[in-house]
């Protein structure tokens, strides 16, 4: 989720080459047989890498100035899912979630307790200066200047423009199998409250993955998004009420912006096809159509559905 | 949750006159219009307070022989929500909780960030020691025990004995006003790697509560329960599918059974129906039936629906 006001043509520029070589990537993982699980962790991995996304190195700062990263990610063949929040020392967040899912019989991991996993896990560290990125800080110093100058005019602190800085990542995949799954990583909220978690670590709010229905990552406002149960809201209209993934999509957001949030979510379903669905200025968007095709949009069209 | 062999007739007396107590409290706070969120949040905190059950005072302890809890609430009216998760000197989460979804514009927080909340919106703190019983620490001995014959005799380590000690609390409520919640408590698993999260501080999972569908408040392996995303499979399947209340949280129940979880769940509907399901040697329950009576059971049946 992002604001045409904080691109610049040369940020534009490294963001859509960003997304189109992870595209790329993690599309050629799954032409080479590889499994939908592994194109997800591999396409949120190098997200996280990438410093104009808000995962990994450039996350934006907690009010107190740190980084604190949460991830997820779900196995769509038997719903298995990992979690951490409130990591900060683990590189790659989305690998802390995978090694959770895969190594320890628990979902979710949080603070120290993850950290110490990870590092017996062999999961990369790095410290807070590799995460920090000056951008990020300018960005906090502005929302700390917007709450003093509200302050001196005794006003009640008024919500704080995010600076488009929420740009969560996530990745939707299925493979030649047919197995689902999806991951999604996240710095947060620019000048969050230290420890606050929002949709993105939460199985069945920012990620979903279900072979037998659909795969769903979210981007937003995180409240408002774990108030809907967003992921598996999206399986439930499916599942229940018989919709096709883009109207579940978009009964999903409605339901989101009922209690006065918006975001949006990549998905896709048991036969390849998918939806990419937002309300706010842009969202930050790569997929291969059905031809085989590379995509990348940033603003343009809110809605697409289709098959690819 | 709980088995047999943990209670002795001793525990098991005091363990039926707090849950008639307790109950005893909510009731009397709604029967003098007070607001079903008020009634679970009173219910839990002195559920909390009672040493016999796993939350608050008398949590089971972490593999590092520490106390830390996980806690949610849900306000039926508008679906706000607040939680903590791994706070380890909040005497009632319940409560810190309450805090988050009032006084903040977040819906979860988490280790130091969510105890450093509490503190400032008068929050009461409790040290360690006020939550560590002797029979979480024996209980906690037993499981290292246990795992380190595992490790003498080469074997995997096995899945290790819960001791009954899972026993997380909860209260559903619908007050006069139609309104409803739910309100969720625990100490976790015993033996738990530090930073472990279940299903109680997730929203949709180990809570849920929407004025329109239901109030859910659950037990149980929190794993299965987080995959299952339990409370907003039983608005779902009511909301979608039409079930009625018992129905929903059977077959919701059989969802978490499918994965290998067990566990139980209270729930009430807007009509005040409620369900008591397990599917565990035991769940300590107390309600009021529709003649404004109060019951307790431990054992027993373990399937109950109908109107109260």
């Amino acid at each position: 989720m992002i604001d045409r006001s904080e691109l610049d043509c040369g940020r534009e520029a490294v963001c859509r080459k960003a997304l189109r070589e992870i595209l790329t990537s993690g599309y050629g993982l799954l032409k080479g047989g590889g499994s939908a699980l592994d194109a997800v962790e591999l396409a949120v991995k190098l997200l996280e890498d990438a410093e104009v996304f808000n995962a990994g190195r450039g996350s934006v700062l907690t009010a107190a100035g740190t980084v604190e990263m949460d991830a997820s990610i779900m196995d769509g063949r038997s719903r298995r899912a990992g979690a951490v929040a409130g990591v900060r020392n683990i590189r790659n967040p989305v690998c802390a979630a995978r090694s959770v899912m895969e190594h320890s019989p628990h979902v979710m991991l949080i603070g120290a307790g993850a950290e110490d996993f990870a590092g017996k896990h062999g999961i990369e560290r790095a410290g807070q200066d590799y995460f920090i990125t000056p951008l990020r800080v300018e960005q906090l110093e502005r929302s700390r200047a917007a709450a003093s100058s509200a302050r001196i005019e005794h006003e009640a602190s008024p919500p704080l423009p995010d600076d488009g800085a929420t740009g969560t990542v996530g990745a939707v995949a299925r493979d030649a199998e047919g197995h689902l799954a999806a991951a999604t990583s996240t710095g947060g909220t620019n000048n969050k409250l230290p420890g606050r978690v929002g949709d993105t670590p939460l199985i069945g709010a920012g990620v979903w993955a279900d072979d037998s229905v659909c795969a769903v990552s979210c981007t937003g406002h995180g409240e408002a998004f774990v108030r809907s149960v967003f992921g598996h809201e999206v399986d439930a209209l499916m599942r229940l009420a018989g919709m096709a993934l883009g109207r579940a999509c978009e009964h999903a957001l409605a339901r989101v912006q009922a209690m006065g949030g918006n975001g949006g979510c990549i998905a896709v379903d048991t036969k390849g096809g998918i939806a990419l669905l937002f309300d706010t200025t842009g969202m930050y968007r790569a997929w291969i159509d059905e031809s085989g095709n590379p995509h990348v949009g940033i603003f343009g069209y809110r809605h697409k559905t289709g098959h690819a």
